[in-house]
């Protein structure tokens, strides 16, 4: 399952990292505890929507380029998920199709196609 | 202050309405509450990321997809926001350089350029 808030981590992370800021300052700036600030960034709370304001406008970035950012991130989870289960599915059908023949103690081996 | 989760239910409500189910319904395949469904789709209740993902999954609709409508609607209250911002900055600035002058009897009146 593809989480909301951890995306909104990693996405937030590199915003803060990119002026040198530390968890403190943006902490201080968006008035949010540091310790709770370091679990946002590590998708481990959920950010209210007041809190995720004041998170962006600490890091003077819009809360829609956040967001775009965020949802760019999912969509390429999405995709990877995606793709995963498509191998899942090829993987399966190649099983069931793979012909097979029985040995003479009795162990049951795929044949060379 | 632009919210998030009061643009994340402007782009919910639509994309359950489209194929006419109702919220009882939509609640039902996200396994949360009719009251709590509604109250995410009027912005008053924040979803976690749990819910939020058991929604999307439950309207057959991408998370990336509802972010990223999220986040448009949001850049157009920031666009409106700043255009407002902007009309009260040349409001100021033009009460600021309008000529004045004194009446007779004391008023003071803005004088024609």
């Amino acid at each position: 399952m593809v989480l909301f808030r951890r995306l909104l981590g990693d996405v937030l992370r590199p915003r803060r990292l990119d002026p040198g800021r530390t968890l403190r300052q943006l902490g201080a700036d968006a008035r949010v505890s540091l310790g709770y600030m370091s679990e946002i960034e590590r998708g481990q709370k959920e950010a209210s929507s007041e809190l995720l304001a004041a998170i962006c406008s600490a890091l003077d970035v819009p809360l829609s380029e956040i967001l775009s950012d965020v949802a760019d991130a999912v969509a390429l989870e999405e995709t990877a998920m995606s793709v995963r289960l498509e191998q899942v599915d090829i993987g399966s059908e190649a099983l069931a199709v793979t012909p097979v023949r029985r040995r003479p103690n009795g162990d049951v081996v795929a044949s060379a196609a």
